[in-house]
């Protein structure tokens, strides 16, 4: 199944991308007629015939419509330090992406040595990779910001901050106990898991499917630079509301700390 | 915390290979006398003082050794296809060695695509990983095997084949839900669990440290090529003693679904 994306969009009709045009009409050679699959990047997937095979601007007349397509139970937000090495910052945001993500923040943290990032390569790699993973909404590449500008924001539910010792008068939990444990918490009909049909990806409430869909659960992890967050920044984040987690005994790099963060919460709701 | 590797141990001496030697004196400028730590990729870890600087073959007194140092409850082995492109492979070796595994074997399947791969370039990054994650034990690259000739090798414990469809008379269930049900099946003592030290990677018996150490659970997942394992490759797999799972809802890249697997193994025996 290939997914194509648009970010023009009508009730009836769609325009591709230039790029998504040319990769349509140029590579994989559709004419007037055929059937495509389009997502908008903002939950919507378009059941669509090709009206006009231009390929700098594709159009394409919408059959159905499908909301919330392949929607995840959670909303997951990564605050995460770039690493020194560009790449593994964007091998990262490609993994992260394919196994669902929502958010991804650049985190400038005291032992930050990278401060800067190429957001626009990193929302490529997030389209193609939303797109491949069939994900109909486009996770979003967020500015850098300081880890106190990160932590004024608030936020809610879940909030864990991985690092490598136990915060002041607060001893680390695994992030797998922090998710159960979180888990357990929320009224059984309101802890949607995913069904087995790896395919569409169509989640159903875990025990009885008469239950009203639950609201997404909100979730945020931080994850330190080589160097792990200071004390005074782990303080700054238990005074926020942010739990200290570990990620296991193993002494992982940034980007793999990172994704095992994000595997861990796709973990968490697969039934 | 920087640990070199030797395959050139004595009882009392050991001998750095060339390019850890060379790292060690020219890029690190040890001196003689400084104390390094050292693993010989079986398990142990040696203290040592520097005797010979010798840039090519430097040397070292061992004056304390930890056998089993940082082991795992579990031994890992993931059969995967190789990814058309070599360096998605290469990227999978290095995040799994940094999780943990103990033998990565490249998959003859039905559909691979790619039939060859860089057996010591995967050497190289799995020698770099484990020292970096700081494993005693070096993963084993087997050589490329098909399908049934793996399947005839038997094998023991969760014996898991990843696949997109369910198998004939044989529904799938998650890989959460299969290690959950194969952990709750071993006895309480018997499936220790790491302990909240994510520095040393010490693990201890979950609940009673005074029960013996268990033997290490043998898991081994199967992640096919791109387009999945045939019908016929699945029902052989059931046949040998494999269950089939799926990875959750993403349709993932061969590279990541691999890397789900083994990140789905280390959460499930973290505490």
């Amino acid at each position: 199944m290939i997914i194509f994306y648009s970010d023009n969009v009508t009730p009836s009709m769609l325009t591709l991308t230039p790029e998504e045009s040319a990769h349509c009409v140029r590579v994989l050679r559709h004419r007037v007629g055929d059937d495509i699959c389009v997502v908008d990047g903002r939950g919507n997937m378009y059941e669509c015939r090709l009206a006009d095979a231009d390929p700098k601007a594709a159009t394409a007349a919408i059959s159905r419509v499908h909301n919330d397509w392949n929607s995840r139970p959670y909303h997951l937000v990564v605050a995460v330090c770039p690493t020194k090495n560009g790449d593994r910052m964007e091998w990262f945001v490609e993994k992260a992406v394919e196994l669902g993500v929502d958010e991804i923040v650049p985190l400038l943290a005291e032992r930050s040595e990278r401060r800067q990032f190429r957001k626009e390569r990193l929302e490529k790699i997030a389209l193609s990779a939303a797109k491949q993973s069939l994900k109909a909404q486009l996770p979003r590449i967020r500015d850098a910001v300081t880890l106190p500008e990160f932590l004024e924001k608030g936020g809610a539910g879940l909030k864990m901050i991985a690092c490598c010792y136990d915060g002041p008068d607060y001893p680390r939990r695994s992030i797998v106990g922090a998710l159960s444990a979180y888990l357990a918490s929320c009224p059984p009909d309101s802890a949607p898991v995913y069904d087995s049909n790896a395919e569409s990806g169509r989640r159903e409430p875990s025990a009885d499917s008469s239950c009203p869909p639950s609201p997404k659960k909100e979730i945020t992890i931080l994850i330190g630079p080589e160097g792990d967050f200071s004390e005074v920044e782990l303080a700054a984040a238990l005074r926020a509301g942010y739990i200290p987690v570990h990620l296991g005994p193993s002494r992982l790099r940034t980007e793999t700390a990172a994704l095992m963060g994000v595997s861990a919460v796709y973990s968490a709701f697969i039934d």
